[in-house]
């Protein structure tokens, strides 16, 4: 796929991209300032980079934004199209050791899905842009679904 | 699509299942003891029920468990495969006024993404068998992801 490994690494016998299952929809994209190259680690940095963000929701789903509100706090999922997707065991630079991919929030993974929970600074139901204060990813992520944050799912319940 | 509209409800002039967007794949299945009707209505009535579950992850994955612990939390997303994804105005039994799929858990959704932060009860990183302390999807629904939990991705920082 011309991706390289790094030592440990393992990929699996076959790649996820080639499944039969059903296809994601791009509801909508990331508007943020982070290109390939000057991206932020995590959300964390990119919070204390101070930079907000929004979505831009494609045509026809601005009638799902009915009952959000400024302030609320949602899970923004997004797909990392950028990586390959059979890396099963992988080595981050920030890690000493080879671990899955289960146990990392690498963008690269089986289905490359990436989530962040983060605040709702404005919101246009009209055209369907929603103001966020912060994210990680790169502009033009394509998104896929937006929820809103709730304490008892999205929580330790214990 | 043969399901059919409450008061309020709007639909998209097109179906999101149709996209030419990149295929998921199913990483393995949640084995849960609800079915179709007895289901229980979220993960916290889920909870108190008090049966645990287990995810079953599929062949080749299993090694992406490499550095999971029980005890330690995670988001389990799967993907609720018997729903219609066109519904964007839905007017849930739970609610008095119609609203915005993206202010709703609904699993009626564009892409039918569902998650739980949930705990780690057993692991068998030789089988890929995950236990986990509850979950609120039907028997043999499909995984796509699973993510360590972590806070200052996950939580509101604010």
């Amino acid at each position: 796929m011309g991706f390289e490994k790094r030592e440990g690494e393992v990929s699996l016998p076959f790649d996820p991209a080639d499944s039969d299952g059903p296809r994601v929809a791009f509801i909508g994209r990331v508007r943020s300032r982070w290109q390939p190259g000057d991206a932020p680690r995590n959300i964390a940095s990119a919070r204390e980079a101070g930079s907000e963000a929004r979505v831009e929701l494609a045509p026809g789903y601005a009638p799902g934004l009915q009952g959000l509100e400024v302030g609320q706090h949602i899970v923004l999922i997004y797909w990392m199209d950028r990586g390959r997707r059979d890396l099963i065991v992988q080595t981050p630079r920030h890690v000493d050791h080879p671990r899955g991919v289960f146990s990392l929030r690498s963008p690269v993974r089986p289905n490359p899905i990436a989530m962040s929970t983060v605040r709702v600074t404005a919101l246009d139901k009209e055209s369907g842009v929603i103001g966020i204060d912060a994210i990680d990813c790169f502009d033009g992520t394509p998104v896929v679904d937006i929820k809103p944050w709730i304490d008892t799912i999205d929580m330790p319940q214990d």
